[in-house]
């Protein structure tokens, strides 16, 4: 099989070495802080961009964590979203997570762009938890978010996804302070 | 690295068989046979969803191709116009394709569902050149395509991403047809 065949992307090494997959992340707060972990610490160590995200199951258990891998794997659609959907599947083997009865949680350190919107609803999540809101990633960044429905809460909620926002936004907007003063601008 | 670490999304080898990368594409109509051939082999091998999708350069050189892998990958991001540009980004080596100053197509046997229209902004394409609608999609299969911005053309178009759509649309039609008379429902 020809390497055009086998599409890989990699995440960072430090992800296994930091963090506590064994812990019970018992609540929202727990998690968040998890994702601007991986976004803070991925800024830190320039590995990629200032975003983090991580599966729960609502029991607590981290399933995957994910970061933003776009530039050191020049690949567009490594955002920290899909990195941590596309490995929590691989982890359990199946393509909607939810699939087993149980619920699912993406908590992620800033609200998704369109792509991860989009994609939010094929994953089998169950609640979406959001740190900063597009407006702050915009305000403080040059990334942009990309346009949604007009009611993209609303869209989450008719299909069962419920959505928690706001949830350490003061914290999950310093990732964006942090990554500017560290010359962002080579992103 | 611990296999945590590594995400990988392997694409059929009959691609690599089977399609003529040194050919020119020169229109429209050759791209989009070639799309539209990518999800009807796909469901005739049974290698995947029944979604094709490929990135051309303007001039007419084929860059990348894409299937959907879902259910072999166990994956919900192996839509084909994704796994067609991580595979046209792995070739070129870069996240944004249109960074030479070239023009690029994605060119899709069926409309993009939310997700890859999400994606479709942040690929570096200048053109999406489209099979079926949506509707067609949602009339002869069971597959969602999830919710996009009341002006989603006008969103691409007022990005620098022109829309072509209805190209090849009976045949691309045609698919989805084949798919659920081959059993479709195991999907």
């Amino acid at each position: 099989m020809s390497n055009r065949n086998r599409l890989e992307l990699v995440l960072p090494h430090w992800i296994d070495e930091e963090i506590d997959f064994s812990r019970v992340y018992g609540d929202d707060a727990a998690r968040m802080q998890l994702a601007i972990g991986l976004a803070r610490r991925n800024v830190e160590l320039e590995t990629g961009g200032p975003f983090g995200a991580a599966i729960f199951r609502e029991d607590g258990e981290l399933i995957a964590a994910g970061v933003n891998r776009v530039v050191p794997e020049q690949c567009s659609i490594a955002h920290a979203e899909m990195t941590a959907f596309m490995s929590a599947q691989a982890r359990l083997g199946r393509f909607r997570l939810n699939d087993d009865g149980a619920r699912y949680l993406l908590v992620t350190s800033a609200q998704p762009c369109s792509m991860c919107y989009g994609a939010s609803f094929w994953a089998g999540i169950d609640v979406l938890v959001i740190g900063a809101r597009s407006e702050d990633v915009m305000q403080l960044s040059e990334f942009d978010e990309g346009p949604l429905p007009a009611d993209w809460i609303g869209e989450l909620e008719r299909r069962g996804i419920e959505v928690r926002r706001d949830v350490w936004r003061e914290q999950a907007r310093g990732v964006f302070e942090l990554y500017r003063r560290m010359a962002g601008a080579s992103y």
